[in-house]
């Protein structure tokens, strides 16, 4: 019975490297070859890896947007999957190649730049280590000049992904911190919601704030209640403007404002058929916050 | 023997999973995580499902080109394929969530708002069920509000596909009608071919007609033979011009209009190396009609 | 043991087959069907293949972009992959439809038209099979009309990727030759390199060349070393400036002008956080040139 066992053997460990997934995110767009290269080194590294896109469209050198779409969308991957992330403009400055593995057991792999500011705060850090990239990097990859993104961290994500290595060896342990981008956090203050506008649902212009089922109950509203909302760039107001809380678009008429909970459950701002963010010139990021009043 | 038996058995249980494909289609751009949410809620139902995209381009709220798209790519894919179209401005509103068996065996997840108009008349209904939300969403996502495309759509096609759930389970049957949008049939009268245009062919500005090619038999074309072409947009004229009938787009010189029969076998218009569309301001959807007589 | 012996078969079988992955660049875009048909026609082959997108972007009709898309990225994929690469502005002309084996292993289906100039010059020509279309073509599709890239293309690429055709079965041996786009080949003269701007990297807007390590060692550049750039439009300059070679973009202030070596090796030209394509008005293709002095 030495070859069933055998065969036993060898098929368990496919399936379990079969359970993992890769998903990549970057700034680099498709319309070139650099995402595809960076998917044949990871299948390269093991066939029986599933792997996926989060988005190449993050805007050229966005390491807020970066941070924003891992956070949107982690939660939703099973545990174990491992992400990488390259928004990298310091490549070739001090910023740290790193894996940090959450306590939700998701891994993320990228430069330590900012892109696990949300990520580390909303999924809690369990372990942080530095890439050595002397044992994790494609091999025949030039030693004086790496593309990390395909070299480094599309490598090394597939190789922990595929269950080539542990953990363990991707490199020494670092304290459990990362480099984070300071931003309005949501709290209630007498009467005032404050939050940040994390980001744009772009495709059709909706207005996202990072105010979440928590803290939005402060202000007790039921479905129909009329908000006051300011929004402010860099602390100067850009809009103010009143419109209900509701549960859906249809609930106002064609062209009216709206405020409702996103698919993250975060309040945020549209106009039915229509752009708010066009509309209105708002636009998101660290230095966007918003103000937010029941008006009863 | 025992464990090989026990072997076989899981074997072929996984072959058999991984026969079938998930395919997704939205308005939601690739932009932002909305699109790998879906994916990692499918990835989580199962890891050997084989998920792809069909478009995510879908112009937002366009259901009509959500229709078209859909019935452009069926056919090419294989009996039990179980797609998912996302393109909603209802949501919220009243209409119902289905999943449509066609009488070819593929399965659509989708709002029933129209998006299912021409998959239904070209490749059968052989039965709807809608889907009972009650069973079929994603655990954990919020009862008071759940984000239909991933909670819901995706959460259920990948577990029909997967094999998780028979067709039965998705919830109760309906009648065998789906919300149609109206729009020009294909028809010969009185010397003249009535026709509409679906779609674009936007990377190139091509025209397509939704003129097969039994219809376009009753005008005894050869090659090379000239025909007279008039577009209408509500019924007002806004192109009329003679161009020839042709196997290939060398058949005329750079710059010159042609009619030919594009991939689906259907009519459609081109300038040689040129932008159609453009130059005459086409555009498409059930609005638009075409008619085009022979002139020997 | 028989049983087990069978099961060892068809499990080495399976295992061969999911080795090999299918890879497609088109210039049709991902708006419509057309890249889902071909991959509905590729996962009707065979489910076991893993199919992966080079690029869909490719500008219309440029076959000089498609050529270098597979330049930069097949060497990235194992040997063994297929790349199927449809630019096709010759479509029902002459152009043969082909099937490339390269030295190192890689399989390219597409129309012989130039978009293996760089593949055959870099890779190396194995052998050359044109494809049969008689023995390879969608079962079903018409005869008098076939949407090649969907019916021939993704068909036999799919087919030999899966391993149901052996490279024998596509069809009639050709000759060791493709059909090349003439430009300027990098080297050295009396002091100056001259090479060719094969691609932008449009996505930041830099420049690169075809200057590789080997040529670019002629200049004995140490790093901080200052260059003389002229850049040519059909041997016309569109650009002559000075900037100092180095390793990282961090070494120059934002807002200046870069030159370095791009993830191929290649000597490139950039602005730290800008677009040098942009600013100065360089594009990229075969009539474009550049030449480079040490200014010491």
């Amino acid at each position: 019975m030495k070859p069933l066992y055998l065969l036993l053997i060898i098929f368990s460990t496919t399936a379990s490297a079969q359970t993992k997934a890769l998903v990549l995110q970057t700034d680099f767009g498709l319309k070139d070859g650099a995402v595809s290269a960076m998917k044949g080194v990871a299948f390269g590294v093991s066939n029986e890896l599933k792997i996926f896109d989060l988005t190449h469209e993050i805007p050229a050198y966005n390491i807020w947007e970066a941070a924003y779409r891992l956070e949107q969308t982690a939660p939703y991957w099973p545990s174990g999957t491992v992400f990488v992330s390259v928004v990298d403009p310091g490549v070739g400055s001090e910023r740290k190649s790193i894996v940090l593995q959450t306590n939700s057991g998701h891994f993320f792999v990228t430069p330590d730049n900012g892109t696990l500011t949300l990520i580390a705060q909303h999924l809690g850090i369990k372990a942080i280590r530095e890439i050595d990239e002397k044992r994790n990097r494609l091999p025949g990859s030039n030693a004086s000049y790496t593309f990390h993104g395909r070299d480094v961290y599309a490598y090394t994500g597939a190789r922990l992904a595929a269950g080539v290595i542990p953990f363990d060896s991707v490199g020494p342990v670092l304290p459990n911190t990362v480099v984070s981008i300071p931003y309005q956090k949501a709290e209630f203050k007498q009467g005032i919601i404050y939050g940040n506008i994390p980001i744009l649902d772009i495709q059709y212009g909706n207005v996202w704030t990072n105010i979440d089922p928590t803290i939005l109950a402060k202000l007790n509203l039921k479905y129909g209640d009329q908000l006051n909302i300011r929004i402010l760039h860099n602390k100067k107001q850009v809009f103010e403007g009143v419109m209900p809380y509701v549960t859906t678009f249809a609930a106002v008429k064609e062209g009216l404002p709206l405020a409702y909970q996103n698919s993250l459950m975060n309040l945020s701002f549209a106009i039915n058929y229509g752009n708010f963010a066009e509309q209105h010139k708002v636009a998101s990021g660290p230095e966007w916050t918003v103000e937010v009043k029941s008006i009863r």
